[in-house]
């Protein structure tokens, strides 16, 4: 797993425009570990210096595995290359980064492509995100079911460099008109693996060897039921259909992992009351990071609202009896008695574990992804400070509403004269600084944790929640202080 | 990806003894197919039955498929059958297999097994759980590199009907042997995949076909760093080495979507504050997963007890000022303001969100795998009431020792003559009645949400934790009333 760091002899090779050598590191080390060495400390110019020296199929796989934000970059400094190296990618990953560029980019880009390219870029570009079909690739191998297992390695033997798998091999009916005279896609008949046409008898007939039990996907299928299903059944490949059985592509094992890794992301962010945020946590917009929080943070603060109701009815049951408490109001001491505060104690409090769960969801969700290092902790923690402080201008609106117009009359009547609106800026400071504070904690206790050396994942939510309680009520109480 | 129903079919065959009839359903269907056909509807007895009309290489598979509980179960009820299946079994899943069988049984059915097998099975069982070595299976193809692209073909022809893959071949060194004489594993020289084999000129040496910079796992890494390896390289096999890069074995695509679904379980459990528990949330054993939640529950417990002296240290600034409270003093109304108690507001209503979160995650988890379906609501109530009360009574414990030993001095100064004991009993029973309803709650939600055909991850913590804040403040004050 281990590999020697590239970087410093590939600047060399790049200042001597080394040309021999930088071909020799693209073609004898694995596209992956080519990608890898290129991907931190280069820029995309220089990354196209590096691969445009290999062979154009070698380019293709480094460009493959370099991750999507730089290739989204790299092919806006480079149309034509990116043209020509389409022609030579796998039709998913070339539709995935397609979609990712801007749609002028798009453009010009497919008008360096071929026809036949083209088309099948725009089959595959129609498929809804999250659909079994924008999963798919249109590269499998496939056969007639009349020839025989020699023939079928012959056959193979052409088409195998251009497809994404011939593991598995799909056999196919003649050629389908759909009712208009249109082309239809052939009609699925059965699978055969490589290694049953190994084994065959070199004359057996393709027709008899192929499994026409079928398990297959539907083009329009949540993306997210695939995994399942590989699971079950240990598929290399499965053949996704449309309404006729006619084969429109396969989804391979490797796609499957990434669904895998991005449903548990999204389970693991609705865990935390996040909405699904697509791509890194550093990349992603602010904006976008901002909606998928602040809706769940408003639907739990209305929910927490109860609570001042429900605290206010009991609340009164924790002060002196009536009789004495109208002895006291004769004192004139009831005025400076400020119990009727802490109805409001459970709705700040839980803004904090609130704010801190999200925060501490996207930074161990990270971390652990390695989108996020430990020294990337100021940019996390400028980002943090920023989101807390328009979560917090969010929830601050709504808590002086709250408190303004829907303070119970039994909190109202002990509030001093005068004083209405002391109250309501208590709670709209209150909630603003404990939502800042928990979400700046969220965020830096998982890269702290990191940084000792320990696993991130143990700042649970409800270990945020504990830590932003305790100080919660502290700032709750300066806040009152300072207000009355 | 429909099936029809099978079982009343396989039901009639096996009354009237139709074994023709089984064997068909057995050979013709994906062995994924038949063992789901079988899992819920038939006995251990009779899948024996079922399976025992086809060939045994088929047999093997099937039983491969069929849940582990459920292995574990015909495997004790037919020690003779199991021996003969292990001889055609993957060689990692039938050591997973005798791994949860009781050690009796483990042997019984060891002796059983010819001497290859028997040591094969030895050396996987020596693995570490959650080891790259416990994950492999050491049926793997391999070749000397001195053979052509034909003979290699010829030569998988004998061997791959044994091996889990042939679509990677590692090539292997001639045999070594250790300093003290006995044999070594042979050191891995390469790896071909059969897709170039295929591609290759009849005549080309594997030496010299074959790709050498290895990408390869120890037998003692973590099982966790598999699947980031697989996502990047997109693999569908990787070599296993010892210190000396001696081959020890493969570790296949289909183990590594089981790692990840493991691993993200475990994030979510960590998440919820759950230790991770191994098997399904149902079959798990109450111990283990009483364990793997009191721990965390009472950590949590011990932090939020400082929202007791924060809050106890804040709380006579919302009293009346001194001078006023002598005047109340004087007037015995003191005694009867029982506004000390919300210093413990925050501490219990933490206990519902915490056992909440926790009993959430786990139903959420074993709802989104399968593991628990709506129909098991009861199951699932039963099990969380009995788990509530015993976390609450844990919990509980500790709260009365908190409360009676801890509590701050100004709280207890205001604390009514003789009514300490009270105050223990309140804090002990508001705990105990808030941890039993957040569990249950927690647990049921996600059961009604997905009854109501909705997504059960919306029952986030955070959701929960505000949900269970205000059954808890009711909690709270009803116990209040009920012991002053």
């Amino acid at each position: 797993m281990s590999h020697p760091l590239f970087g410093p002899e590939i600047k060399l090779m790049l200042d001597e425009r080394n040309s021999a050598g930088l071909r020799e590191f693209c073609e004898q080390l694995h596209p992956a570990t080519v990608a890898e060495a290129l991907d931190d400390d280069f820029t995309p110019e220089q990354i196209w210096e590096v691969i445009s020296s290999a062979k154009i199929r070698t380019q293709a796989s480094v460009f493959e595995y370099l991750p999507p934000a730089l290739q989204v970059q790299m092919a806006e400094k480079a149309r034509p290359q990116v043209g020509q190296l389409l022609t030579q990618m796998s039709h998913d990953d070339r539709v995935d980064l397609l979609r990712r560029l801007p749609p002028r980019v798009t453009e010009a880009i497919m008008r360096l492509v071929d026809e036949a390219d083209r088309q099948d870029i725009a089959r595959l570009f129609q498929y809804g995100e999250n659909t079994v079909g924008a999963l798919m690739t249109t590269d499998y191998a496939w056969l007639p079911g009349t020839l025989t297992a020699a023939e079928a390695i012959d056959q193979l033997r052409q088409q195998a460099p251009d497809r994404e798998t011939i593991y598995y091999i799909y056999v196919l009916d003649d050629p389908q008109r759909r009712p208009d005279g249109s082309p239809a896609p052939r009609r699925l008949l059965g699978v055969v693996s490589l290694r049953d046409l190994i084994l065959a008898p070199r004359h057996a007939l393709i027709r008899e060897l192929m499994e026409t039990d079928l398990v297959t996907l539907r083009h329009d299928e949540d993306a997210g039921a695939v995994p399942q299903l590989f699971a079950r059944y240990d598929f290399i490949a499965a053949p996704v259909v449309d309404e006729q059985f006619g084969l429109l592509g396969i989804v391979t094992h490797d796609d499957v992992l990434d669904v895998v890794t991005r449903e548990a992301t999204e389970d693991l962010q609705r865990q935390g009351a996040v909405g699904p945020i697509t791509g890194d946590y550093l990349e992603a917009s602010f904006w976008q990071v901002w909606k998928s929080r602040v809706f769940w943070l408003c639907v739990l603060f209305f929910l927490q609202m109860f609570t001042i109701n429900v605290m206010a009815r009991y609340e009164g049951k924790l002060e002196p009896k009536s009789d004495e408490r109208a002895a006291q109001a004769d004192l004139k001491t009831a005025t400076t008695s400020l119990a009727f505060m802490v109805v409001f104690i459970p709705l700040c409090l839980s803004v904090g574990g609130n704010a801190g769960s999200q925060a501490s969801t996207l930074v161990t969700r990270a971390l652990a992804l390695e989108q996020v290092k430990v020294s990337d902790w100021f940019r996390v923690f400028l980002r943090e400070l920023l989101m807390g402080v328009s979560l917090a201008a969010t929830l601050g609106t709504l808590a002086i509403a709250r408190s303004y117009f829907l303070t119970p009359d039994s909190v109202l009547a002990k509030v001093p004269d005068g004083a209405v609106w002391n109250l309501v800026w208590v709670v709209a400071f209150a909630v603003m600084g404990i939502c800042l504070t928990g979400a700046v904690i969220g965020a830096m206790l998982p890269i702290v944790i990191k940084w000792w050396g320990g696993d991130p994942a143990l700042m649970s939510s409800p270990f945020i929640a504990t830590l932003s309680d305790v100080l919660g009520i502290i700032i709750f109480f300066n806040v009152v202080a300072l207000f009355f």
